[in-house]
């Protein structure tokens, strides 16, 4: 059994990693921790489940966490798990972080977006960028791994295999993404207020949203070239997940079949990106509440063009479902386990 | 008073059209007709608003409407107008039809989109497209208003200024639209069901929707060369609004007040476009229930683009607010009248 | 023209008075006044209204308002109301306050519930409780109105008839309410956040809402010895409207007609309550953004009982619609003006 | 492993069945039928979990079920059991019967309110209402299992204790019901489309709900003169859950800690049934997607009555959750198997 910790365990991402790791064959999970003072009954937490597992929310104890896991899940707000990485990481435990903290190579760009500055840019070089569509043989060995964003996923899942086999003109792509509202976490706010969100709908951070450097950083790994990305996140009246419509010219003389062929080679083994057929698309129910990508691909020779729609729920795939995928190829467990 | 005739009264933009009309203060309702059989009291079809008018719906009746109107609304699903619009035309009626069966100068579009043969060829040369902010002169004297799409008006009024003053590659334009659901009419359908739309996103109709042979057609009177528009339309789980996100490159060398200028110039002085100032953007709330479509622009130099973000109400500025300030032009009423 | 003030112009209620007011015929609007600091501009507050009648709301200025209004509209919270009402009465203007904190006969009854201090006793006395319905001549010459909270006003129309013609056992009445959440006003609350709503539902305050001893008190003037009401509201995931759910048993020998022509003997020519017939009942989405209160009555038999549904929209008649009810009434204006 | 066959497999029980069965450890899915002709993926019915079962779902074969299986599930709609309980009976497989069709021992009241007539009166007889919290021994050894309503387990639980006890007054009960729209079925129909729903609440079926005969006969197991039950249901505009709102007035001398031990004394041993403490009560969302009946308890001595709320998932505890709680009980299965 791998015993798991929980730090940010009141938080949405936090909750979620719970209700997988509750019904997890292969796991343990030996400590939930809060940057709250206090103990909370886990039943307060997450109401759905009983709580029965014995478990309760306490505040963060480094010194405890080490003795009682080997993974340590960090769900905490950006800019909070500067504090705790580098601390797990010299205890050798395998730490998962949920927060933008080391998703970057690059220190600077890091720094320019989130407005702190980043104590540990060696660690920043040991982490591992947690997508397993790209990155599995190197999650294998990672001690530290740095989840994705939840557009970033949907969106990079959608580009990779028309930017790493060069399909499009790099410069004319466009990601207009929408995202139910847990994206937004559970702070309160005037505009998440349900009269101000019921029958809404809005673009927000326009050309200004911190996941936009994350997904030129991960694609520059398909094509160095590319950095004109136009992003554009969009706020939905809904609780979860996230649908990203992806706009592309295509290079001239690439066939319709070269694309799907494309989107065939790079996803058909995986075990949790599913391609729509005949002409199908992704619908945000089918993969709310999965760990399942869903994409659509449609080659619009009239206009040039491919169109190509990812769905995920931005809380699995999106986030805790994906930290779980890691954690499951990190240890060499079946990397479905849990996440069925 | 403007007497007016309202055909398809208990769909949505009937009853729309209605609402409007009941309190316009320079018209009166004088016919509501159904293609359905019996008569209707106008509560159980606009329950919100009392039924002192003496008004009900009937079935349609040709004679009597010639006798007793001076405007005609065509408020019936496309394909239907076709039977009304040349009797009312004969007869010196205005007819302002919000169905798009007159809304192409070509024929064979029209026949190759609807999958139907048109038999007005003549009348379709006749009909003025419906838009103000581009055909205000002409509507004046119009006696046929093809009152436009919901989708083209919101993309339409976003790219005009664009395509008018040659700011942008017209061959990277990009529409991504978002719809509530009263745009699909009233008719039954699974995937309007709430069980099925509530939480749930997603696109229809990729590259295969009515609309975007309507937009080219129009945007063609500010371009001709323009042909290649990538437009996507989604379901929101939401009743009334269009939120479109237009996304273009700049041509080399246009600067940011040149295209901040140009949608200046062409709006400042329109009752019912409003631009967002200061890095804003529009929200659908602030249009829904208005006539008023809110347009936000951002230039975005890292890559080269502009974003513009157009919202309407799909029902008032897409359908029955726009065929109303219609009629305030051609019937040379204040253009604001009932719409304020 | 009536001048009208509006404090508390930035609320959900002073907001719809604004919309109300906008476009009611006989009225001007001299002041719009917040307690915050500053000046807004109206755009701001109600982006559905362009700004054309050159009003912003700005801080709340006694002697400024004495000046310019004839009837002054108090949309503040409860308790707010407290610092205001005084020195407008003495000024001589007519006060329609929307708080509760006018509506008690009884000084001890306010202060148990509402947890502070009443300093005017003596113009409780002078208070008219602005139910029309109720006390439409007393309205006509009242300088004070407290305008009836909304649960009150949907429960007390449904249950008058019942006990002002003793047609119940008045001890086994059940008031089972359900409002949307508008009624919980703009501030920021956990249980208010779209994630927490959206999806959800609850009863609240069970046994404890504020609006119980309301009630009370102006059903003990139909019957003075009614004290059992048995009173739960509960949340709905929607913006606007109350419906009350209304149970009793009837009273021995008494028999479905006598009851239904109480309720039709009460509110045949009352302008804004309409009995729904036929075996049909009200549907929240027939009175939104209206001033109605629809009535529907089932009479069981078997169960002995009597149902009564009512519907109103909890910011119009609930709220501010009813406050101008009040005011048309006040001042001799046609009573639906405005409202229709 | 107890082998499962599933008819009805497409509608929305028939669904939550397969999702909860997919998962279950002790059993194994070997038919999924449906009255449509033809055969369908799984991965089309439930998207949400993909298809390695390697099932699909074919039209019904009496035979085959026969020879496969050792329990069938009967997800059907309303009459449409009756064609299939007594073949499966006779061939001595176990039925769960989610349909209404064997829930009453007296064949006339079925026929009175389902309007057709009752081919099997004996089996009638032998069938064992599948509510564990009052059936546990019966359910054990029965052959036939009429797992009941979705609106009758959410009252029954809520009434159960009061009328064992003879706590309250049984003339007085009031059960003012709310349910999520996944209760109507997956039935196309006019009041369920989104336009209609959302934003939208109401009653219906006002004294003539079809589950209304079934509370009556269920609790007069345990009060046999109890009779006068008044129960209204009503429409949210959500998906999943029921939440009761259930009062009575209390029977002189009965105290408010003889309630609250009746409540603890009858379930404080029920794996799905969480008494809310300390003036708290249901929320929808805690019981969402789980098989747990959460009750809160008020007494308010002011009305000498007793306020107690209940909420489940009704697809869950109100149905497959239910009816896979029955079967684990009738093989000898851990009771909270594939349902934690």
């Amino acid at each position: 059994m791998v015993r798991c910790a929980i730090l940010g365990a009141k938080g949405y991402t936090g909750c979620e990693l719970i209700k997988i790791l509750y019904k997890h064959p292969d796991v343990e999970m030996t400590f939930l921790g809060s940057r709250d003072e206090g103990v909370t009954a886990l039943s307060a937490i997450v109401p759905q489940i009983a709580d029965d597992a014995g478990l309760c929310v306490e505040q963060i104890d480094v010194e405890k966490i080490v003795a009682l896991s080997d993974v340590v899940f960090l769900a905490l707000p950006h800019t909070k798990s500067l504090e705790y990485v580098k601390k797990f990481y010299e205890a050798g435990k395998v730490v998962i972080d949920l927060s933008s903290d080391y998703r970057f190579k690059n220190k600077t760009t890091y720094e320019t977006w989130y407005k702190v500055p980043h104590p540990d840019g060696e660690l920043l070089k040991k982490a591992v960028y947690g997508l397993p569509e790209l990155n599995r043989e190197k999650i294998k060995e990672a001690q530290i791994i740095a989840n994705p964003g939840c557009y970033p996923t949907a969106v990079v899942l959608g580009l990779l295999p028309l930017l790493e086999k060069r399909l499009v003109d790099r410069d004319t792509i466009v990601a207009d993404a929408k995202s139910g509202v847990s994206g937004a976490g559970k702070k309160l706010a005037a505009h998440t207020q349900f009269s101000e969100l019921a029958e809404n709908f809005y673009a927000y951070k326009v050309g200004a949203h911190q996941h936009m450097p994350e997904m030129i950083d991960v694609l520059q790994t398909a094509d160095a070239s590319f950095t004109k990305l136009l992003f554009v996140p969009h706020l939905l009246p809904l609780n979860r997940g996230i649908l990203a419509s992806l706009y592309a010219r295509v290079r001239s003389g690439v066939s319709k079949e070269a694309i799907i062929d494309a989107f065939k080679a790079k996803y058909h083994a995986e075990p949790f990106v599913r391609l729509k057929e005949n002409g199908s698309f992704p619908v945000l129910k089918d993969v709310q509440y999965t760990n399942f990508c869903d994409i659509g691909i449609h080659v619009d020779p009239a206009s040039d063009a491919v169109i190509v729609i990812s769905a995920i729920d931005n809380l699995l795939k999106g986030a805790s479902g994906q930290a779980v995928q890691n954690m499951n190829i990190r240890f060499g467990l079946d990397e479905r386990a849990g996440l069925r």
